[in-house]
């Protein structure tokens, strides 16, 4: 199976990639764009964030041995959706937050407007990134990164887990109901990534594929639980944003619904059975993963 | 050249693509969605509007002998662009508009936060409906027509021109700025629609294309000036939406910097332009493009 890759390895192997995305997000996120857009996109998207979906994406396509353009590609793509996410519910209308990545959130930096516009762009440009012209990326593998983004970002995924999210506001509700909710707030375009970063390769198993699948709902969930930890026990200075802002706006959460212990053992279980779906993946390359799995439960931000 | 449709053959053709593409929009646009997003994400679509940019779509792909299916989507794909594009543009920090093709706007009647959500969900949605699974469209046309709306739709484009519009409230511009603002603010998407009616084809001939996009360049230009004299000479009835609201935001506008007359004259001329460029493309089914280009600058709201 696996051959497993030491904490150094990773670190150094997520080093090389993330140079790679910061580089290639700042060619591609346009400063010129103008009236001051361009410097509203790169504000939203540059110097900022743990980049696990870009991070995703590069180790799911390595483990199929994908396209390395389409991967870098897809790398940016879905965290110009993160971004523009972000800029987005952080407006007034949705979370009005004020600080985000330890900076004044974008429409406090730049005004309402630009920052509604910036996000609205930021979410073009991720389908304009994924379909370059000439040969560089196969038409067949552009279209399926477009449908996989399109079906992440939407209204049967992000969009549709934040409509949830605001509804729900006040509301108890039950561990199935907040699991839903968080399978399409964060889980999709967390699942997303891997089965972008799957699709960067011409054909892939089908047992694979659906092992990397698993694998990817499992660590989207554990992200969510973790960040419902993390809300209560860091502070603002580590996480970069407003901390313990869930639960003063009654917000369900995990820690509010099962406690803290449980929400960290269901953490750790979610953790393993990310690995446990990489052991019967049949791929050889999937130490990444793995270290990504174990980075999401444990990290501390 | 090409065969004069008249004006009961558009009348007729435009009413069956009209039906067409508002059964597709309600098939695609789902009701399902989560929490009301769905609801909010239809109420912005159905029913409404004059449905220019899909006419456009389906008349290129007929010029170009587009493939059918492909077509459908595309048309879908940019109305869809182009409500998203209404709904955030309503918003209280964009224009807080509260009327738009006669009805309560979007955030009037569901609240900000969802409205901001449904915008976003149907610019993804407009994506994936351009890249089905399977064999109905090919994946080259899938990823063009992705391409072309993604630079219609962003920074480029709609948004980048939305900036500039938001940037130029109250300040004087001269005719060339106002042109550039109006190409990318409407003109990009009217344009791309063209584009992507002749995108539809496996292959055009490149001097035909040149004459598609400097059709859809004049007759994008022809339309916001046409927009522009309807603010001030049509009212609210008519238009469906806040007459007279550019000249109230001191926004600036053709009728302002040329007055009425040069206006008027300067939307037949590019309407002109439109069907001078039809004349020399060498294309036999330019009927409806010519007919659109006509109602682009007839029209009474």
């Amino acid at each position: 199976m696996d051959a497993r890759v030491s904490t150094l390895d990773f670190a150094q192997w997520s080093t090389r990639q993330l140079a790679q995305v910061e580089q290639a997000l700042s060619d591609w996120v346009p400063a010129d764009a103008p009236a001051g857009l361009g410097e509203a996109m790169r504000y939203a998207v540059l110097d900022g964030g743990k980049r696990l979906r870009p991070l995703l994406v590069m180790a799911a396509a390595e483990a199929v041995q994908g396209r390395v353009e389409a991967a870098l590609r897809a790398a940016c793509a879905v965290e110009l959706i993160h971004a523009y996410s972000l800029v987005h519910d952080d407006l007034p209308c949705m979370d009005n937050d004020v600080l985000r990545r330890g900076k004044p959130t974008v429409h406090v930096q730049f005004g309402e407007a630009p920052a509604l516009l910036a996000g609205d762009a930021l979410q073009a440009l991720a389908f304009e990134i994924l379909t370059p012209e000439g040969d560089a990326v196969p038409p067949a593998i552009q279209a399926r990164l477009c449908r996989l983004l399109a079906q992440a970002a939407g209204a049967s995924g992000m969009a549709g887990g934040q409509a949830i999210d605001l509804a729900s506001v006040g509301k108890p509700l039950t561990e199935p109901e907040l699991r839903a909710m968080h399978r399409l707030k964060t889980g999709a375009l967390l699942e997303g990534s891997v089965r972008m970063g799957a699709a960067c390769a011409d054909a892939v198993d089908p047992a694979a594929l659906r092992a990397l699948n698993d694998y990817g709902a499992a660590l989207g969930l554990a992200f969510q639980v973790v960040d419902d930890i993390l809300d209560v026990t860091a502070d603002s200075a580590a996480l970069g944003k407003t901390a313990g802002k869930d639960a003063a706006a009654d917000k369900p959460t995990y820690v509010s619904l099962l406690g803290l212990d449980a929400s960290q053992m269901l953490a750790e279980a979610l953790c393993m059975r990310a690995h446990g779906a990489l052991d019967v993946s049949g791929l050889a390359d999937v130490g990444r993963l793995r270290a990504l799995a174990d980075m999401v439960v444990k990290r501390t931000h």
